[in-house]
């Protein structure tokens, strides 16, 4: 754990299923320490929320004094710490902390407030999220009265509509975890390695199956198997790690480019939030459809949403 | 083991890659007795397989003369038991013996065939079968000049089109694996449950599904997570495990309306080859889109598919 001179004025939290990420903070927003664990929403019961919390920003707390814990993600769920129930859009961003909750808590040093996630009723386009808002409100911190289209691509890409600031409509492609699941559990497991965007026949490979499966999405689970036969049939492809580096591109291209084939209207410039590479592979593959996409990294995403909650919290005498 | 009285004139064999089933026919191709064992190809090396055969069928031998074993499936893979290499269409399906290799054998007792899988090398066409080949081989033992579409539902769904008993063209559809992915690994496994489509409420989820996902194939990936939302939601949804029904039905309508989606052409009627189950639930989803079809059993088809390139065998010189 590494060590910090200054005391910090609050404390911000990104809790997933499966790990989460703390950061304490000063007043100015400048980030003095950073922790993690992998005891995500998944490894816990509502009781042992506290302790997992105190592992990672124990050592970040002087002896006397509250400290704010501004947590966004799956801590918030039904099956987490306490539910923080989503509120429906549309929404405006920078209204997420009327929806915070409070868990309890034994130590008297923290005042924890979960934020709450999306949800959207629509007939046919039930859908939520759970982490990804705060992220957006990150995006809206920067830019108030943002209008436009934003992708968190992910194990669960979100695609959110949002304008002057709120979330208007939003959906999730679970094209990440289709990804691993193919590449890593199914029949094809044994043809794919890892792709480099950076070669060019593995860019080539991407770019071709993005175009293929936009002009007809039916060919998904028929160009899955394709996969495989060319592999073994030795069909146009090289050797050794090129080879499985190839379809492990072309795979990728497939799944993408199923998610993009599905969206109503890609208007851009599309703000693609989330990490460099996969960001970039997003780009790449709107960049071969025609579409300008900018970057937004994921890390400052979630702190400044987290940031502006704590700020509207310590303003609305919520936090007294 | 059941005990039979007469000794068999030959045995066929259906060697896939997690288990085997065997029949023992007289030579009116009357089944005499049938066996199975779970040690498919995935769990053998080369030099186990005979034993593993014996272990199913050593009883119905008698202890002098030849017996002739016709085996189609995984056990001719190049990582079975010895490689029949695939045989490339547009091929005669009463042709297939010409592909037939036969393994090293210790046991004096036995003659073993081993029939080919087909293969597609047309460029953005690659494509494989082992084992369904010799199902539709037995559609052109009863039928010998059958021409249109037969469907081989399954893990890795079959569409063949054959022409006066000739496969011309193939596609294989990663569906009924793609189907478990999504149902038993993937973050829906807690939403999902076993479906009946007897029930008009699954049968009616089912159809729905088929219908949208034919409209907008592209949605698929969003689609599948609305299955998780809805459930989170309590979206116009029963509770308990009909709730799990429901989503089933409409998870599996989604999975094969996709695989449909992605077909040429669907002109009819189709024929069905496969279990009673499978094979009435594809006939539910192209009932939906106004296709006919019809069915032929799976196991009729492979015995008959096996018997016709045993005929061969025996009449061609190939078995002096």
């Amino acid at each position: 754990m590494p060590t910090h001179t200054r005391r910090p004025s609050w404390i911000a939290v990104d809790w997933g299923s499966s790990n989460l990420r703390a950061w304490a903070l000063d007043n100015q927003g400048e980030v003095l320490v950073r922790g993690s664990s992998e005891r995500g929403m998944l490894s816990l019961s509502p009781g042992e929320y506290e302790h997992a919390l105190l592992e990672v920003i124990g050592d970040w707390l002087s002896g006397t004094g509250l400290v704010d814990v501004v947590i966004c993600g799956m801590a918030g769920a039904r099956q987490g710490w306490r539910e923080a129930a989503y509120l429906a859009v549309p929404t405006r961003l920078e209204d997420l902390v009327q929806g915070a909750v409070s868990p309890p808590l034994s130590d008297p040093r923290l005042r924890v407030r979960l934020l709450p996630g999306l949800c959207q009723t629509a007939p046919g386009n039930f859908d939520v999220m759970r982490g990804e808002e705060t992220q957006l409100a990150g995006l809206v911190a920067r830019e108030p009265l943002f209008s436009g289209l934003a992708c968190l691509p992910g194990t669960h890409a979100k695609w959110a509509r949002l304008e002057n600031g709120a979330v208007t409509h939003f959906t999730t492609c679970m094209t990440g975890e289709l990804y691993r699941l193919l590449a890593r559990e199914s029949v094809l497991r044994q043809s794919i390695g890892e792709d480099d965007l950076a070669d060019p026949a593995c860019r080539e490979a991407f770019c071709t199956a993005i175009h293929e499966i936009l002009s007809v999405p039916g060919r998904f689970p028929t160009w899955l198997f394709g996969l495989r036969a060319a592999d073994l049939l030795d069909a146009d492809l090289p050797t050794g790690q090129a080879r499985g580096a190839r379809l492990a591109a072309r795979l990728s291209g497939l799944t993408i480019g199923l998610e993009l084939a599905g969206l109503d209207k890609l208007d851009g410039p599309i703000t693609l939030i989330g990490n460099a590479a996969l960001s970039a592979r997003y780009a790449m593959a709107l960049e071969a459809l025609g579409h300008e996409s900018r970057r937004l990294d994921g890390e400052t995403a979630v702190l400044a949403g987290l940031e502006l909650a704590y700020r509207a919290l310590t303003n609305s005498g919520k936090s007294p």
